[in-house]
């Protein structure tokens, strides 16, 4: 029986849910409307976004694989200040300067017919692709995204000068160079030109440049400009075809880049042909171990020639390494890390102790005021200690690395960003003098000619996010402490975010949250430093039962839950170090090592001391006695200072005859004084003043 | 009345005192006849005779005067050894090892058409233009005298190249260098070409070499040619002429002594131009420095740039002192001298501490094993401080010639006489290095292409007589000391005779007998060396009550009678010697000197010594305590070795990684050993070994 008031209520409750699912209908289909080209832009392949510093994913021989420069966020501490400066000051002011210096003039001079004679060495075209790829870093990270107009404009300049070959290099178009040298057009990229010219540069470091900025931006013109030049060069050079060259290695690295960006074999090929020297080019041994190209890499036996050069070699060797894992590769290139890191090393991680070529010296040759140390030399040293702590997940590479970052890479660029050093000695009397530390005689200077430092230390504090970690198979691998955050993935795609929380490198506790996706078991292996004796660790609040050694990762293998805690205490005592004997410049003296960084006096921060020169530290049974360390805030940005007893002698001692017999030196007597260090990178920063990293010491008790 | 009788016994007497006297008149007519003819050569003017090294005799501000290479005869001894080995052995093989390189035929294609190319860099002619100066100090001696018929041709061979301007250098004749390039006729004597093309370079030895013939032969063919190519430059280059540079300074020495010799003042005038530098011409600051010539020599306040050029440069600056006694210039060498001597100078002797640019280094910059330390540069230093010498009568530029010649100078050539160092370095691992030691990658080779050494040592040993005496307004300065005869006159022409017997360097006692012609009051400065504390000295049996000081001439002022004997003792205990604490390769180590010779530690010698960087000496309070001295006549020609009681330590020590905590360090304990040194210049002369000067002490007593 029909109820004419329910019915009415039904047609009523009817109707009213017709309005209403029309209503949620109406907004689910604006909501579709808006989100589905959303979600299919979500869902277009954009591999770049993906890739690395090197892009490793398919590489057959990496076992650990890099992750995505934007997938760290490195907060408030230590580095992120050095990246702000960074980005902040030295991009901006060195771009200033290039234009200024007109190597992009250089391009447009041929491209817009612009009426300038070339300026600057042959390699000036690198200049910009580095700057561009230090952009392209930031830009990766999402900082300063204004800068890309920058870049897109230079690109622009660039790619307009290509010519129909591929071929682009500005400083060969039978047009004199600065120096009023003319390279005909036939002899561009033959042997004899190869050898100083540095075409085969250029487009490594356009390759490196054009994957970086595709890596940010995904846009492929620059890319595919630096492709073109390498496929000319992949279709006319190589076996049976014309002789090729690096004149100065880089190209090798560039072309296993793209090779893993493109998939196309026939860069890895060439750079393969390249790394194994063309037998049919006839060069002299001088030229053979400068450039340290033209034998087969596998022939090498001892570090030796230029120092950038070397290290840029050994990088694009370890790249070749990781994609065919050729033994014989391995072998040359553990056996030549033996070799640097045992001999030719400085303390600070600078490389090449001759300012003749740039170049290593022998073995143990390491004078301090006399040492070159190119800042590139050690930023090249990083990129071989990255690939080698690829291939083989081992923490002295990656010891080496940080050494090198903290310490020989750090100081190249100025406090403010400014300034950069070319040379980095060890030792200075402070003054200016056009035979030592620059061959502009002073430290640190705003420009060089040779440009490549300050645009290469960009592209490094750029690129730093993504040295921070690796994945391999069953996990995660913690390389460097710093304030940040990972978001990331595991290789099995299931979501992880690290948070790092700590002082570090002025203190030693590093506080990680592990923030998988969901509950699950994976490894982190948890770097412990080299120079961190008696480190802890504690996870979930409870001291890890494993066993934790020095100079390698401490794999922490569990079930980790969201927010799991890990917490690692590195002792930062300052730790005085000595040198292997045999390197005469250190015999009879000490270095202060604390944490990761090197420490030196610089006459500055001294009282009472007449001399650097004439300055002993008395040495206790431990070596790590004695000290008081404070951070001063206010002090050249901000650093932990070191302080221990000293003993300063009558600068009388350094005065007078050179030689005399033995009896003069036994009767001096010091007075005690208070040594103050401060880390290294952060010297030169003042009014110019003497520095020393290796100080005399005598037994404790001495006067 | 007369008396037949008598009459015809006075025509009698008479008669015969007529034949007496005729038979004595003729006899007197043929002495005559004979006589004269000789006498008269006697009376010609034989100057040529009576010139030292350099000839001083007329020159206001040489306090002190050289005495001819003649007057000193060297006897049997140390120097006699070296210098047999010079003439006999050096002098043959290295000409016919010029002869082999074409530098001879360098002359020969141009005066002879003979159709070879051009050899060598492009100083070639100064090598045998150096070998004839070498060849002419010894015929000055007396010595192998059929050396003469070889330099005879030569100087055809070379006078034949001489164009009728004077112009003679081979290099620059519009035909290609040995490496290719090609220097125009309009070119030559410019000052781009200048800078390097070493025409001055050739000149300057060129004047030394004819004059060293001259002085050996009287003979004025050679010097004839070589003072016209200096008169066609005095003629059309100087201040309002065209602009003149040198390239490579010698020719302001060279320019010099041909005044000297021909009293002919526009070569004084020429080289006084030089050595000021012509403001027209505009170089860079980096050859400015390098070459040690383009601004006014009293403008220098640092000892810089090339090693070798600096001292030619500065003896050039001293010849021009001592002829002007202008202020500013002894200010300046005064100046320069300390700056070496104080912080440039190895403990050897050796000048240039950098293998970039053969070139001086930075104050106390002297590393060991790259020391350069030039052969030539030690010879020029000793013609340098010669002069300062001749200037001042001041020991101490006495004890820096002595430290040269026994030790960087002496060097240079091998026992044998056929072998030669170019770079002395005083650290060495042995083996053979192309980057180390020499160009050629051992430390001793037959030849060199650029060959300036060998020759340059033959010369300098060939002029050692010469060296070890001058003369003084009141006296004779004894300089150096070995078994020799002196036969010359003092100042106002009286005849003196000084013999010297004495084992010197191996033993410290030295004879000398004093046989003036007649009695004669008169001052002889006896050299009492800068190392020799505690000198005693007797003169007629009688020890002198004068203070004897180390680095000091002794004056012995007393009525000097034929045979008077003087007896000089010298302390031979060896010494251990530091450098100054700022030499950063020597802090910590000592380095052995007994006399004269600086010694050395050569692996050869030791026994149960793994590894010469792993041993240190332990020092007792006296720096001449401990040791054991032995000559051994079959070692290396006849040392006198040292032996001493060292600590070797375990070869781990120096193996493994390259800094380590201090810790480590401490706990190394060492074996005794017994060390054994030899005089530094005889090293190398066996199968290569491992070399050291410096050796790390530690206190006595310590394990």
């Amino acid at each position: 029986m029909a109820c004419p008031m329910r019915a009415r209520q039904i047609r009523f409750i009817w109707g009213q849910a017709m309005r209403t699912s029309f209503r949620y209908l109406s907004m689910l289909a604006v909501c579709l409307t808006l989100l589905v080209p959303v979600w299919l832009l979500a869902q277009t392949p954009q591999p770049w976004r993906d890739q690395g510093v090197i892009h490793l994913a398919n590489s057959p021989y990496a076992k650990l694989h890099t992750i995505p420069v934007h997938a760290v966020t490195i907060r408030d501490g230590f580095w992120a200040q050095r990246r702000k400066t960074a980005v902040e000051k030295s991009i901006p002011s060195i771009w200033k300067l290039i234009e200024e210096h007109g190597y992009v003039d250089n391009f447009r001079r041929l491209s817009k017919g612009k009426d300038v004679p070339r300026k600057g060495p042959v390699f000036t075209d690198t200049d910009p692709y580095k700057w561009i790829e230090g952009v392209a870093m930031f830009l990766q990270s999402g900082d300063r995204p204004e800068l890309r107009a920058i870049a897109e404009q230079t690109i622009d300049e660039i790619i307009a000068v290509q010519e129909p070959s591929g071929y682009l290099a500005t400083q060969f178009h039978g047009q004199p160079l600065a120096e009023g040298r003319v390279v005909a057009l036939k002899d561009r990229l033959t042997p004899a030109v190869l050898d100083w010219g540095h075409e085969d540069y250029c487009l490594g470091h356009m390759l490196q440049s054009a994957i970086a900025y595709y890596r940010a931006t995904g846009e492929t013109r620059f890319l595919d400009a630096a492709a073109r030049f390498a496929d000319y060069i992949a279709r006319d050079f190589g076996p049976e075809k014309k002789p090729f060259l690096a004149g100065h290695p880089v190209v090798e690295m560039g072309l296993i880049e793209l090779y893993r960006t493109t998939g196309q074999r026939r860069y890895l090929d060439l750079a393969a042909y390249i790394l194994n020297g063309d037998q049919r080019i006839d060069r002299p041994l001088q030229r053979v171990i400068y450039t340290f190209s033209g034998i087969p890499f596998t022939e090498r036996t001892h570090m030796q020639g230029h120092a950038v050069r070397a290290m840029y070699a050994c990088s694009g060797a370890t790249d070749y390494y990781l994609e065919t894992g050729d033994q014989k590769y391995w072998a040359t290139l553990e056996n030549l890390w033996r070799d640097t890191v045992n001999t030719k090393m400085y303390i600070t991680g600078g490389l090449g102790a001759r300012w003749e070529g740039e170049a290593f010296g022998d073995a143990y040759e390491l004078p301090n005021s006399r040492s070159y140390s190119e800042t590139c030399a050690a930023i090249g040293g990083m990129m071989w200690n990255w690939r080698m702590l690829a291939a083989s997940g081992d923490a002295r590479f990656t010891d080496v690395m940080e050494r090198m970052l903290y310490n020989a890479v750090n100081v190249g660029m100025s406090l403010d960003g400014t300034l950069y050093c070319y040379a980095n000695p060890l030792e200075s009397p402070g003054r200016t003098d056009p035979n030592r530390h620059s061959k502009e005689g002073t430290t640190r200077n705003p420009w060089y000619d040779v440009l490549c430092c300050p645009p290469n230390i960009e592209r490094t504090l750029g690129a730093l996010p993504g040295y921070m970690y690796s994945t391999s198979k069953d996990g995660l691998y913690v390389h460097l402490y710093d304030n940040s955050l990972l978001d990331w993935h595991l290789e099995d795609g299931s979501g992880l975010k690290v948070e790092q929380k700590t002082n570090y490198p002025w203190e030693g506790t590093v506080e990680l949250t592990v923030t998988p996706a969901k509950k699950k078991e994976f490894t982190v292996y948890l770097r412990i430093p080299g120079w961190a004796s008696g480190a802890k660790v504690q996870v979930g609040g409870k001291t890890l039962e494993q066993s934790v050694k020095p100079g390698e990762y401490l794999p922490i293998r569990r079930r980790w839950e969201p927010g799991d805690r890990v917490r690692l205490d590195l002792d930062m005592a300052p730790q005085l170090v000595t040198a292997n004997p045999q390197v005469a410049e250190d015999f009879g003296k000490v270095a202060l090592q604390r944490g990761p960084l090197v420490y030196c006096l610089e006459q500055n921060d001294q009282s009472g001391i007449e001399e650097l020169s004439e300055v002993a530290i008395p040495m206790g049974k431990k070596s790590t006695e004695g000290f008081q360390t404070e951070f001063r805030e206010g002090l050249l940005g901000g650093v932990e200072v070191v302080r221990h007893r000293g003993i300063a002698y009558e600068k009388a001692a350094s005065e007078g005859a050179l030689y005399r017999p033995v009896g003069f030196e036994q009767k001096k007597v010091g007075r005690d004084v208070e040594l103050t260090f401060i880390p290294y990178y952060a010297w030169a920063n003042r009014e110019p003043s003497p520095m020393r990293v290796w100080v005399p010491y005598v037994p404790a008790g001495t006067k």
